[in-house]
């Protein structure tokens, strides 16, 4: 059995807020009623075993990862593209300076490549769920390190070092609509590889690894609301993945350049 | 709350098997007792607002939609693809066979436009867990057909109408690992639009469609192992996308070619 529980009371995030400690407030007060007689009592403190899933805009507040629209001086690269695609030249301008390099413009929808290597959409810089119509979001600078960092506090305040993974919403090449994925985690083992193993008729599986961390972004999505102030989601039922090390966090995901068939 | 509980007890599926029996009696005997002190509770019968997901195997071998690489005849287009990319060229014929176009083909990965237009390795043919060396399993031939078929059976069995959702694990073009997704679906509404809608600080929401029969496909994917003979998930706590009507199906979810910036 796997649940999703999201928490409930998580206050808007100032820059420096000690995220740890509010997600630690939320959890003892996440006591929810559970939706239509189905599975009780997940909450109440963190268990060995669990997964913390948090929506990145929580880890780029903290950090501070915001910019204003009205203080982006905008370059010639960037109103070009802005004019091209239809779009704010100040937004183009920050998701350029967020982005090693553009893979395509079309559209509309500018898809970059994040300094971190990510490809999505805007280079992650987003406009919703931040206060005053001014500002965006940028992705956290490190997400694997804020990960980290997030689990060793979360294990100092508890004693409990859940698996914490920082999602955010990607489109996909050829399928409409978003999923959130990991670009971040700590605790977890991000892909589980079945290659060379065997299926239940002891035949080899080939080609088969799994992308845990971005399916466990993609359960805490679904089990809150976008418009709920909910940033985080307590996973349970997934313990064998979470790792006593921190391991190789979501860069593990990137697919290489050299290995890209569609760049 | 949202929960996943593999369903225990389907037996191997033979051609023409009664899919929609089996899961019933699947259901009535899937009182597993939870994980680590868990959520409880979730299984013994079906309720309105449940989706169970199903692995397409378990429909594609329903549907007798599996072919013996001894019977393949191999043309020339398939040998020439197998030699250049170091694959069975029985395979190759099958995966052509299955595919309205090859999209990409490289570091022996042949990706394809299946006839339903989805865009996935090898056309979604598959080795693993299909009884016998010599035997491989097709995608269903509609799979959002066979979704609203089965859900027909659903209910006249039990009186009440999940969503279904049918699911394959596909790759991505810039991530590594396959995330599960639905290939069908019926009784859902396949996205969730918040475009134009407001977040928790009533700002609008811009470009956020929610690939929501994807996700429930990652959540079911997570609950089960791959070696553990579960292709039937029953997901709890997401009523809300649930539908009376059948609705679009998942094919709503395939980005048309003409939206598509990487083919």
């Amino acid at each position: 059995m796997l649940s999703a529980l999201p928490l409930a009371g998580i206050p808007e995030i100032e820059s420096g807020a000690d995220l740890g400690a509010l997600l630690v407030a939320a959890l003892a007060g996440s006591g929810e009623p559970p939706e239509r007689g189905s599975a009780e009592g997940a909450a109440a403190g963190l268990q060995s075993g669990d997964v913390l899933v948090i929506a990145h805009k929580a880890v780029s507040k903290a950090e501070g990862r915001i910019r204003r629209l009205s203080e982006v001086r905008v370059g010639a690269r960037a109103r070009a593209l802005a004019d091209e695609q239809g779009k704010d030249p100040r937004l183009v301008q920050i998701v350029l300076d967020e982005s090693r390099s553009v893979v395509r413009a079309a559209h509309g929808v500018i898809i970059c490549e994040t300094h971190h290597g990510f490809v999505c959409a805007n280079a992650g810089v987003d406009a919703s769920n931040v206060p005053g119509e001014d500002q965006v979001v940028l992705l956290p600078r490190d997400p694997d390190a804020a990960a980290r960092s997030l689990r060793a506090r979360l294990r100092e305040l508890t004693g409990v070092a859940p698996a914490v993974v920082i999602t955010d919403s990607f489109g996909r090449a050829w399928r409409i609509g978003q999923c959130d994925v990991a670009i971040g985690c700590a605790g977890l083992a991000p892909a589980e590889d079945w290659r060379g193993g065997t299926d239940a008729n002891g035949r080899v599986l080939r080609a088969t690894l799994i992308a845990i961390a971005d399916q466990l972004a993609a359960i805490a999505d679904l089990a809150r609301r976008k418009d709920g102030n909910q940033p985080a989601v307590l996973v349970r039922g997934a313990g064998r993945h979470v790792t006593a090390q921190d391991g190789p966090g979501a860069v593990a995901l990137v697919r290489a350049p050299a290995q890209d068939l569609f760049r």
